[in-house]
């Protein structure tokens, strides 16, 4: 495991977002550095940028809302783009949008504006030609969103994710890949923390 | 409401999938003629149809998985597509994807191939110029799929809704809708039958 931070901020500083590639068989691990941070990921085939992490799929085939070691992220086309390989946690959401301008105007009135993790990523992967409005559900990495299955609500309580905790994947494709330090209060536990990764060949 | 069926085989045949148009402050009226059948409903903004339904920004704002009258489905771009504002049956899914080629190849291998209501919905949309891959999440009326909230896992059940029973939407901008009767085995209880909708000036 990498020491934390890196720099001054950590290497992926609080409530901003990056892109970066992974080949196939690579391994990645984001890792929550401090404790209690959410960071959303983002999967996009880098040689059809139109294939991209799907929520709905990935639910449908491994039938359950909660995913973990094991657990494979599919695409809009059904194809495996990221397997689940470790995770010290195994409380991560995959129901919920990033977070954007709009959850800070419609959930969050009392807080300062942010372009939350939706304006973050929609920056990081304006390079690579993804638009705006194709930024779909995030696998949201350590975000704790228990639901009632009896009434369906949810609540969004603070990450069960300790100071080192990570979850590891494995990709499956030629990735290009978004990844956030969540800027949302509810899901965060109030704090904005740093998120930290590594690739390694695998 | 009115009569059932209308042709032989219902206005909107087993196993198959249509397009509309609704004006903003139209009401659509979504049948299950016949009781325990699903229909896959997606909306898509007339003006540019970049915006779509957005599965993880409704469910985000409105709290809970399971959406009912009071409701509002909200777009990609967090604007409210549409209301619910009277529903017989209060048990919908907005978890899943549109079963597809791929559902049948990964869940159904005993089942002849179909391309279900994603591919569906494509070939109803494609005149509107949407393309495959841009098919999020539908909101899947009469689809029942209970969560277990402590282990997250799923089932996909037979729908509750028995002859006659609707669900019923104001549109809040003008529509593209495109609406299937389901295609999945599993949800419509192993029978295939047709969906009826009414689209009145509101």
């Amino acid at each position: 495991m990498p020491p934390w931070p890196r720099t001054a901020d950590g290497p992926h500083p609080p409530r901003s977002g990056t892109a970066f590639e992974l080949k196939a068989g690579n391994i990645l691990t984001v890792y929550d550095p401090l404790g209690g941070q959410v960071g959303d990921l983002l999967a996009i085939n880098k040689a059809d940028t139109r294939e991209m992490i799907s929520s709905g799929r990935t639910l449908d085939y491994a039938e359950t809302i909660y995913l973990t070691t094991g657990n494979k992220l599919y695409s809009n086309r059904s194809n495996v783009m990221l397997e689940i390989i470790e995770d010290t946690v195994g409380t991560h959401d995959f129901l919920l949008t990033p977070c954007s301008e709009a959850t800070f105007r419609l959930c969050y009135d009392n807080e300062p504006p942010h372009q939350g993790c939706h304006g973050n990523l929609h920056h990081a992967l304006e390079p690579y030609g993804i638009a705006e409005d194709d930024i779909p559900i995030a696998f949201n990495c350590f975000m704790n969103v228990p639901v009632d299955g009896a009434t369906g609500k949810f609540k969004v309580l603070p990450p069960k994710s300790k100071a080192g905790d990570y979850v590891r994947f494995r990709a499956e494709m030629d990735l290009i890949i978004g990844l956030t330090a969540c800027s949302a209060p509810a899901s965060n536990g109030g704090t904005f923390k740093p998120i930290d990764y590594e690739v390694t060949a695998g």
